[in-house]
């Protein structure tokens, strides 16, 4: 008799990962609310789109800057929540929209800011796996992320589904709804095609990685979501401090901090590999730092001494819904390697209520 | 007969914190070009103002949204410089302002999202120690930061200037120039009466940290812009891994990671104090995280092991001013204590040229 997912530690964690291309194809079965979200956007034409989240739903909000960039030319940026809720600064709302953005739909200081926000005259639009929630009752239009229930305190379906919804969000803003469509589902195969060899290549990596205390994610563009949230699956699965850096910022002072025990994770896509991705992996290397590359360009990482590659994703804008996948199957190892259960992190709950 | 500053290692890093009241007086009296640029925004009405910098510079930009929000409600954020400049997304920019940091103006990428964007049509202002470097001419608008020569690689002098030139051209924008100039005299006597005693403040701390591989820094509104500061500035002269983290960011997730040797330092201003500092201060207690309370609240920190206060700044959003000092003489403190010379970090030059 084998035990049920519940019983293993970290059980459901590895099996949320695995479900990560069922849980994409739902959002995709159920996508009206994203295109109401979309007509009201071409309706109200707000100048400016502002995101808020935390934690896992801040890490993609980092990547909707890129996707209302790439796939609608729009500006979307990541405002502060307190400057709001907290300052209660009046600034002028007529002309935004607000994407606020938490998978239990229970972020007090999220759903205080939408309520703020609304009242003032912004379109504001709720993207949550708990469409009941306060969150969902607070916002003009709710996205259901349709994820399925995600038991494990670590995010990793509702993280992928938010990407698919910001990137679907924005594909239909900027006109570009079918081609993302497509994308998504041979996205959702090559998810499926791929966790099996993944998680044969993370293993031996996980175990000289048990005593690592800290570590650098860094990657660039579109990609730095992905080393967002690689840090954040590391540090609460598996208590390393793992800090993500842009390329760019890992060279502008980090880099000094340095050393043999001290390895950096880089995430290179085709995309975003080259000059600052190549010379930061090269600095960091020069300094002793052992290398671990990830993506579809880590192959191109020089130095590296693991090498974690996925499939390439059929537009570039989709590259993060594959490269996240070997930072959550080596979070589940190193975790198993040192005894941890990833789906109770220490000190943690699923739902962080805050003021 | 003494040595020079030049022959002590940490020389001009020890000397440049204590030339930062005469720094901030020097700007004060060369504001000419802040008014400058504060009237051609009051000309050009842009709707959203785009900050970019790396590193240092970058922490100041995190100011400047809090800055244009309380002191003038306008809306400012940190811009992704990627998506200009490797991606080549072409947003409309004709009612952007472009303010960029820059303590040397040689920073290649923002030079390069400041020639794109000017030339499609956005206001450009380069706010840079260097008035002659290449981002100077770039830009349609310069404010010389008047730091006078920064030496030591890691910044102090023109971050604590590129904060004060932030806080007076918002502060000129929003009408309120009187109050923030008396404020900015003021805050560079506070920084002057008070550094002798935090110096004797920090270096009993300093011993018990020069083995600390790792550290969370925390702090919340304005003073996040502190937290990230501090943070660098120990990543880069310590070489500890220092991670900022805003107080409620700490609560999803990274608070996993913490044990007793894994030290947090909170930033508290009275202005920030409440709820979720305080309660991100008695989680990471709870988990065994040794505390260094600083700002004008770190008497409210409760279970501080090391407390470092400053004075209330004239002004809530000038607190930072006062609050970064601590943060400074701490890492000049443990440097000492670690034989390492924080002015020439390793594998660091004052100048980042990477594209």
């Amino acid at each position: 008799v084998s035990a049920s997912p519940a019983e293993i530690p970290g059980g459901h964690f590895r099996r949320e990962i695995a479900e990560q291309p069922d849980a994409l194809r739902r959002l995709l079965a159920n996508r009206d609310e994203i295109s109401a979200a979309a007509r009201a956007l071409a309706h109200r034409l707000p100048d400016l789109i502002r995101v808020i989240a935390h934690g896992s739903s801040d890490n993609a909000a980092s990547y909707g800057m890129y996707a209302f960039g790439m796939l609608a030319r729009r500006t979307v940026f990541r405002d502060s929540i307190s400057l709001v809720t907290y300052y209660g600064v009046d600034v002028d709302l007529d002309r935004s929209a607000v994407v606020a953005l938490s998978q239990s739909g229970r972020t007090l200081d999220v759903v205080d800011y939408v309520e703020r926000t609304r009242a003032k005259g912004a379109l504001t639009i709720a993207v949550t796996n708990e469409p009941a929630s306060e969150l969902g009752q607070a916002a003009e239009i709710v996205v259901p992320l349709a994820a399925g229930d995600e038991l494990a305190v670590a995010a990793t379906t509702t993280y992928t589904n938010q990407l698919a919804a910001l990137a679907l969000l924005a594909a239909m803003v900027g006109g570009r709804e079918r081609e993302v469509i497509d994308g998504l589902q041979r996205t959702a195969e090559l998810q499926a095609e791929s966790l099996e060899r993944i998680e044969r290549a993370v293993t031996p990596v996980a175990a000289p990685f048990a005593f690592v205390g800290r570590m650098y994610v860094t990657g660039r563009g579109v990609e730095f979501a992905t080393a967002r949230e690689i840090a954040l699956k590391l540090t609460e699965t598996c208590r390393i401090a793992a800090e993500p850096l842009t390329a760019t910022d890992l060279l502008h002072g980090p880099v000094a901090a340095l050393d043999p025990l001290f390895p950096v994770w880089v995430v290179a896509a085709r995309d975003n590999a080259p000059a600052a991705v190549i010379e930061a992996s090269t600095r960091a290397r020069a300094a002793g730092a052992t290398l671990v590359a990830s993506g579809d360009a880590a192959a191109e990482i020089p130095g590296a001494s693991f090498v974690l590659p996925v499939p390439s994703a059929p537009m570039p804008i989709l590259a993060p819904l594959l490269s996240i996948v070997p930072g959550q199957l080596f979070a589940a190892a190193v975790a198993k390697a040192k005894g941890l259960d990833c789906d109770r992190p220490l000190g943690l709950e699923k739902v962080t209520l805050v003021a």
